[in-house]
Formats: C-alpha cells, sequence, structure tokens
C-alpha cells in the first residue's frame, strides 16, 4: 500500500514537471478535483481522443459522430432521470460544518473492520508459516467469523435503507455505530439528505422567468435527443451509430485520486442503436470490440480485466466494466451497457414525440434499444500516463526516468539535437525541424550534453532524438535513438520520416485491432 | 436585404438538412441561441480547430498548446475585471415582462430614423436620376439634416451615458424618445440596471460555504493563471505563445443570427508573451499571420478586411478585428489585441504571487506584455460553411446545389459508388471503400441513379466521387468526378489514395501560408 501511494505520488509530481497536467489555477491556491492539461498533456490527451475517434467513427461505416453543447434543455434531465435520481446521500457535522456522503462514512467504518480482519490473517499466517490456509482461518477463527458478521451486517442494512429511500436509518444506523467527524471528532450529525449531483445555472432570457439549466452530467443524452435528427439526415439504418466526446460535469462531494475523479471531465462515447432482442448479441460484441481497442496499445493484457455488474443502473438489462490496473488497484476505465429503450421512450414521452426507427425491409416501426461503450477521456490518460512511467536500471547501475508512452500517443515525436552548438550543425538540425514538422510534432533542443538531452526527452515520452554531428555534413546521415531500447542507428536524413511515420501513424496501431 | 436573408436561411435549412448544425434539443421545441453539431458538422468542426491547430502549435517551435478546465478560481474573474465590468445594462417591460437591452433600444430606435435617411435618399435618386448627388443632398436636404442631427445627438448621449454608469439616464432617453415596448407596445419601463453575462454555479463542498463559481467566458485567461508553469516546465523563452481551443459561455440576452452569436460556443485563442515594447511589431506580424491562415483556405481575398478599433477595452493598447463577409454582410471573424500587461499584472495583484519572466540574456526579470489571437470557432465554421454552399446553374439548364468546401476540411473525403447493384460491383467498391477509410473519412452509397448520388455529394460538400463500374473489374480503374469542376477522369485503384492525399492533406494546405 505505501509502495503504491509512493508511485501514485511519482506520477502526479511526474505530471506536474513534465508538462502534463497542473492543478487548476494553481496561482489562487487551486481548485478542488479541477485540473488543467498542460503544454505535454494536451496534446496526449488530444491524441486519445483521436485515437478513440478513428477507430469508433472513421473505421465504422455505420457509426457518425456528433458534437452536442453542453447545454439541453432541462426536460431532458427530467427525461433520463437525473433530476430524480443523480444524488449522494449527504451529511453534515453540526460542530466541524463539514459535510460527508453517509455511505462513505458507513463503509469507512466497515473499511476498519475489514483491517481488523487482515490483521488477525496476516498474524496468523506469520504463526502457522506454510501450513497457514487463509480459507480455512477465516471459516473457524471466531473473531475473524463475528467481525465478518458485522461488515456484513452493516453493510447489507446500509444497501436496504438507501434502496428503499429510508434515510432516517442511514443516520440512525451512523449513530448506532458512534461514527465520528474524521475532522472534529464530533457525533453530532444533521439528518441525512439527498444531494443532486448536477451543476445548476440560469439562462436569464426574460424578467420573470430566467430557465434553470443543468450543466450535462453525462454526454449520452446529447445522442439521444438527436437520434431521429441524424438517424433521417444521416440515412442511417439500424444497426448504427453516433459517438460523440465532450465535457461533462459532477458536483461530487468526495472528488480524489488526482484526474481520476474530477468534477469536471471528458467523455467518449457511444450509442449504437439495435433491434430490440439483439442485445445480447451486441453487448458481447462491443466488449470484444473495445477490449480489442484497449489492446492495441500494447500496454499489457494483464492490465486489463472485465467485470461485470451484478446490480444495474435503473436503466440497464446487462452492464460490465472494463478495468485497468491504476497505481491504486483496478478500477473502472471503461463501460458497456445495454441500455434498453430506457432512453428513447422516457424520451418519447417527455416530449410527446416519437422517436421511432422505420425499419425498411420488415416495414414496422419501433423504438430501438441501445448497446453504450462510455470511456472517461481523463482516466484514459491517467491509466497511459502512469502505465508508462518507469523506473529503469541502466547497466552501469543509474537509474533513468522514462516515459514509455505508445508512439502514437506521444505529444512529441522526435527531438531534433545538434551534437554541439558549432561547426554549422545548429542549422542543419534546425532544417530537419523545420522538414519533420509539417508531418509531426517535434522539437529542437541544443541545451546540454547529449546525454542528459536524452534523459530529458526519455521523462519527456519522445519516441526518437535525432542527433546531427559532424559526420552528418559529410554524408546526410544522423544518428537515430528508440527511447525504449535506447538502441542507436545511422540512418539517413532522408529516410527519417518514413521512419517515424512507420511509428506513429495511428493506422498502423489500430490495424492491431483486426 | 431580402436576397441576403434568403440566401441566410437557405444556410440554416441546408446545415439542418444535410447534417451539419441542428437546433439544440429539438425534440423539447429548442434552447434558444444553443446549437448541436450533427455528423457532418462536428466533423467540419473537428476539422477547422485541427487546421488551426496545426499552423498554431505544431508549425511554430516556440508556440505550445494546453487545455485548461471551463471551471477557474472565481478570483480570476475578479482580476480580469469581468466580474466588474463584464455587463449589459437591462431594462424590463412592467407589462410584458419582457427585458431588453436598453442600449439596443436606443439603437432600434436610431435604425429607424436612419431608414428614413435611406428612404429619403432613394426618393430623391428617383426624382433626380442621373443627376442625383448623394453627398450634396445629405448635406443640404434640410430634413434629412434634422434627421441625421437628431440620430447623431442620441448616439452621443447613450454612449456618454454609459461611458459615465449613468443608468438613470439611460432610462430618461428612453422615456423622452417615447420608445416602446415592440412586444406590448406597453412604455412602462423598470430602471436600467447592469446584469452580468457570466453564467454562476456552485461548487457544493462544505455546508457552511457553496463555492460561487462561474462558466469561463472567455478562454484567455485559463492561458494566463498557467502562464509561469508552462514557461518554466516547458524551458519556454520569450517570445513565446500559449494556444488553447475550447468551450466558453455568455448569458448574452440577445443572442441571434444562427451560430454567429451562441450563448455557449468554442474559441481558438492565442496568448502570445513577449518583451515590453516590441508590442507594435508583433502586433503587425500576427494581423499578417492569421490573415494569411484564412487566405490559405482559399474562400476569396475579398471576403476579408482589417477592420482597426479606435475604442479599445480596458486591457488593450491597439486591436484589429479581421471581418468576414457574412450572409448578413461584413462582421468580426477574429480578433488581434495587443493586452499589454494588463492580464498577468492583475492576477500578480490578486493572487500575490509574482508572475514574471526571467531574461537570461540581461538578467531581467519582467511581466511580459501580451499579443492575443481571438477566433471563434463557430463563427469560422459559418463562414466556411455559408461561403462555400452554393447553387450553380448547369449547361442544361438545370441547377444544383454544391458545398464547396474547402477538400482539406470536408467531412467526407469521397464517396464510393458501384455503378449498378450487381455483377459484383458493390463488392469492389466495399474493398475501395475498406482500404481508403484507414487514411480518410469515405462513405459508400449505392442508392439511386449514380446522377442523383452525385447531387447529394455536391449537396454533401464531398470533394471526391468515384465510382466503381464493369471496366473496373476488367482494368482495375475507376471514374473520380470532382465536385467543383464536375470533371471526370479514369484512374487506377491504386492511385486513388495518392490522388486524395494531394488534395485534402493539411500540411499541403498550411504550405499556402509561406
Amino acid at each position: 500500500m505505501a509502495k503504491q501511494e509512493d508511485d501514485f505520488k511519482r506520477v502526479i509530481s511526474h505530471a506536474k514537471e513534465y508538462g502534463y497536467v497542473f492543478q487548476s489555477s494553481e496561482i489562487y491556491d487551486g481548485l478542488s478535483a479541477v485540473y488543467d492539461y498542460a503544454q505535454n498533456g494536451s496534446e496526449l490527451k488530444k491524441n486519445i481522443r483521436d485515437y478513440w475517434w478513428k477507430a469508433m467513427v472513421q473505421l465504422n461505416d455505420n457509426i457518425v459522430g456528433i458534437d452536442a453543447a453542453i447545454f439541453m434543455h432541462p426536460t431532458t434531465w427530467k427525461a433520463s432521470g437525473h433530476v430524480d435520481a443523480f444524488n449522494d446521500p449527504l451529511i453534515d457535522n453540526k460542530d466541524s460544518k463539514k459535510r460527508y456522503r453517509a455511505d462513505v462514512l458507513v463503509e469507512d467504518y466497515v473499511s476498519k473492520i475489514e483491517a481488523k480482519i487482515e490483521k488477525e490473517v496476516a498474524k496468523a499466517a506469520k504463526r502457522f508459516g506454510d501450513k497457514f490456509d487463509k480459507e480455512q482461518f477465516l471459516a473457524t477463527n471466531q473473531r475473524v467469523v463475528d467481525y465478518q458478521e458485522q461488515a456484513n451486517t452493516i453493510l447489507k442494512r446500509l444497501a436496504r435503507s438507501l434502496e428503499k429511500e429510508d434515510l432516517a436509518d442511514v443516520k440512525k444506523l451512523i449513530e448506532e455505530l458512534e461514527i465520528a467527524c474524521p475532522m472534529s471528532g464530533s457525533k453530532n450529525w444533521t439528518d441525512v439528505k439527498q444531494f443532486n449531483l448536477m451543476f445548476g445555472t440560469k439562462l436569464g432570457a426574460s424578467a420573470e422567468s430566467a430557465m434553470d439549466l443543468y450543466l450535462r452530467p453525462e454526454t449520452a443524452q446529447g445522442i439521444f435527443v438527436n437520434f431521429l435528427n441524424v438517424q433521417k439526415t444521416g440515412r442511417m439504418k439500424i444497426p448504427f451509430g453516433i459517438a460523440q466526446t465532450g465535457k461533462a460535469f459532477r458536483n461530487e462531494i468526495v472528488a480524489r485520486q488526482f484526474i481520476f475523479r474530477m468534477r469536471e471531465f471528458e467523455q467518449m462515447e457511444m450509442q449504437f442503436f439495435i433491434k430490440p432482442g439483439t442485445q445480447q448479441e451486441w453487448y458481447e460484441k462491443w466488449k470484444e470490440t473495445r477490449m480489442k481497442w484497449h489492446l492495441s496499445l500494447g500496454m499489457g493484457e494483464d492490465n486489463y480485466r472485465f467485470h461485470d455488474h451484478e446490480k444495474l443502473a435503473h436503466y440497464a438489462d446487462a452492464a460490465a466494466d472494463i478495468e485497468f490496473r491504476f497505481p491504486f488497484g483496478f478500477k473502472e476505465l471503461e463501460g458497456i451497457h445495454s441500455r434498453t429503450d430506457f432512453d428513447l421512450g422516457s424520451h418519447e414521452k417527455y416530449s410527446g414525440k416519437k422517436l421511432q426507427y422505420f425499419d425498411p425491409e420488415t416495414r414496422e416501426s419501433y423504438v430501438p434499444y441501445v448497446l453504450e461503450t462510455s470511456i472517461g477521456l481523463d482516466r484514459m490518460f491517467l491509466a497511459v500516463f502512469a502505465n508508462s512511467l518507469q523506473e529503469e536500471e541502466l547497466e552501469n547501475g543509474t537509474f533513468r526516468t522514462v516515459l514509455k508512452l505508445p508512439a502514437v500517443l506521444a505529444p512529441t515525436k522526435a527531438a531534433v539535437f545538434p551534437l554541439v552548438k558549432k561547426d554549422g550543425l545548429p542549422e542543419v538540425a534546425q532544417e530537419i525541424v523545420d522538414d519533420l514538422k509539417w508531418d509531426f510534432n517535434v522539437l529542437y533542443d541544443e541545451k546540454d550534453a547529449v546525454g542528459r538531452r536524452y534523459r530529458r526527452q526519455d521523462a519527456n515520452g519522445t519516441p526518437f532524438c535525432i542527433t546531427v554531428d559532424h559526420q552528418t555534413l559529410e554524408d546526410k546521415t544522423v544518428t537515430i535513438r528508440y527511447r525504449d531500447s535506447m538502441e542507436q542507428e545511422r540512418v539517413a536524413i532522408d529516410d527519417l520520416k518514413s521512419i517515424i511515420h512507420q511509428e506513429v501513424d495511428m493506422k498502423g496501431w489500430l490495424k492491431k485491432m483486426l
């Protein structure tokens, strides 16, 4: 755990030091759970977005994109269920004036019980050595059995009370467990209240009635309300999909883990419209397709796993997550949801308009079912960044920090160096930059010894370093040095472009999905 | 004027019919002054954004990008002047409950006087025929001279009152002119009040103090607050620039003209940090560079002009617009502003932190001056779209509607058709699609006669149509047909990719800026 925390801290500080992610409004001491993407981060984020868009929209004849506004008519959120049901149960401590998620307080209490179990297990394992059988110990040690039962009882009661919206009982539970405010130690609690996670604002159009708007909490609804317009003007036939990337906003009370859970974040969602009854088949298909997309980046099969949901959201008849091994453990990276006709059906009801597809073959009209793939762009950024950051011991016993980003996603594709700042080498290096820049993001660096410049670009995530030396003046060759292997090769200047294209072009990477 | 309005209506209806722009939340009868980009529009918008990004960031060694959040610390907007000064003077009619911009009510009144002048001029021109001298008439006809004086007196008083923030006098002016509510005819007005154009929301982090946030009204401040972090981690030397694209929000009371003025819109801004005293030189340089970018798209030199500002904003010491000929006349498309050290200086004051650049050569520290280029992505979209939409009379006397988008920006680069739906032609066409799609957005269409398919792609803005016929089966050639010239050529399937690359790749277009 301590190692995990250290690793994660290193990720966050590297992200700042190398211009990937800054805290928002840092000069004003920051804005909690909001981050800005810096000069390298904005390029990495853009490249991830493009890689997704290309895979989803450009490569699929039957998927098109849209770019709907963040502002939508407020009835949208009535129909989607967000106005009534997108809540967290909150409780305030009257002494410290701090606000908490009531369910998280209880869950944290249960975590402490679980920590006690772990401690018992660790003690026993030490005592029994090789002969220790964990399963048997958990089932037979009375103290541990009691802890387990206590934890289960609490969690069951919490789940039941939340499901029945019995918030008074959630408060009672907190009081019975004598949970204290982590800040003040006080047990003086207010009632538990539901708190809607949508950010509200007002559209001031007329004197008497400013319209209450919400910042969208998900991009999906922008696709649903446009479904019929896209289908008709795009002459789309079912099955077909609509994809979108864009900002969404959630007023999270407990927002943490760097860019993993932010109040302002970006989604990449695709809604696939299908014939009712075919959802199981498409659910399997999209789980597989999306996993292939992830694997195409070469970040290690072991770092991904599926997690099928047992408890389903009100709109779903099947749901799975693609989980990734983040520095703090396996967590959701992408969701694949079979949303049935819940959304379109609900928008029909609230708008009074038909949202049906006319099937030209069967000559029937129906409300399509929807299969959704939904991935957080910021989470994907964190997955790529954290997984790529490595400390390597070199042959000479020193260490290097290297950011082994998939070359297709790297912000800068190549750095060009003159070996020394004289003899016309800077001019030749600059010429190479001026030629390559039409195709790639490249940079020029002449400061410090070449070895140090290599290290800087390793930490920066740049896959290629190109060095111009005196031999270059004679035979128009340069040294190209590869970030991951640190191998160096002598190549002709004229071949640089095709060597780099070969390694960084999206189409080559995406073909790994086939 | 009627023709202009007709043209503009045609632009709006074509944008909907061909999947470029839909009204937001149309199934809920829309959300005023908010629009969604549809399947073709989202691609066009993305291509414009990429074309800008590539020109500004990728091609300039000394410009980097960032992607700052929409949410920023609220003190940012105190420092920028938006909390205190980003207002419109509003007045409500007590009977109709309608709200208006007080200055617009007065300006509309003056427009009516100007219309009377125009009418007198037209009458006189008709009366005097060839002998009519407009200048002389305006200077000597007593009725016209009176009108002109009346209009000038009103506008001067309005400007003076607004400058002095004498809102009581603005109301008095409205009453003296007996301006009535356009909806109800009532002259029963409230006082004039300043109304801030920023959208507010609340970040609910703790019980007692929800934090008041604003949706950013411009992206520029996200660059200023990150200036020092980018400069240091990116090792940037002055002069250097930071570019950003992203959403901004303004609670406009009078929002109109389709996507020209929206409440939610996207900006593409670049702040160039320079040494104080060099601003005039950089101002000229950036005016020229930005104009070259526009001209590289080949939409006609006559459609652009500079408009230098006489009245400057509080932060500027020089400012000019690049205006474009929209369907409703020449209007601002992009602004180039010499912002001095206003913003950085103000953030220093409000944050208590130094925002200075240390010049390694002179070993002096200073607050840099800033040269800004700021363009509305939605306006640029409208400029491109409206300018490209043309009705052409063909040789046979019929008309075609063609959307002559610059090929580099077109959403779909090529459409592939089988001549007939049999004899294996669809399969060959599909193979071509499956090959080209790795490089470009392409589509397959087999419905209707080929002539009709051509027309559909003309209206869609697709620069190339590729037709597979029986000869294709024999010699592996196809017909390629060019949208603008309607010329057709027989080419080898193997050459298609390079023909299309040649015409659509950004680098070729951007090289026209050189």
